[in-house]
């Protein structure tokens, strides 16, 4: 069993209501920021997984996106993967 | 002036009591995910940025970051950067 370095971003819907980007938005037009738009505020978790391979690590998360990281009703999961290169590693 | 799709992950730093993530964590291992390990918990944050160059924009989202988006004393900040392909796209 290899480790896996995984990121889950879980973001709201594009078809969802967003208060919080919303706010963030204004926020940062009033500090002078005026470039930016289309805030959007999701969750990056971060975890390390047991897995044979690439593919079962993938699985996994799935099916923890689905138990428990994600709403699917009003959130998307996107999940990417990296080999761990030491115990506790980041990237 | 080129639109960049930015994310920008803040994440509690490593010496930062993480209780979210360990909540999480307790709770995979609960249904039975016992090869996870290091859950953390941040935010992704979505927006696009108007800029003339990928440095320009990195030092505007790095701006951001210090005066709203990240609290250094507990918080990392990490940035990717990608030239928009179209209004709104996303990656």
């Amino acid at each position: 069993m290899k480790r896996w370095d995984v990121l889950v971003e879980v973001s709201p819907r594009s078809e969802i209501a967003d208060p919080a980007g919303t706010t963030v938005e204004r926020a940062l037009r009033a500090l002078g920021f005026s470039g930016v738009t289309g805030v959007r505020i999701g969750k990056a978790i971060r975890l390390e997984v047991a897995a044979a391979d690439e593919a079962d690590a993938r699985t996994v998360t799935e099916q923890m996106c689905e138990r428990l990281l994600a709403n699917p009703v009003i959130e998307d999961a996107r999940i990417e993967l990296r080999a761990a290169v030491a115990p506790e590693s980041s990237w």
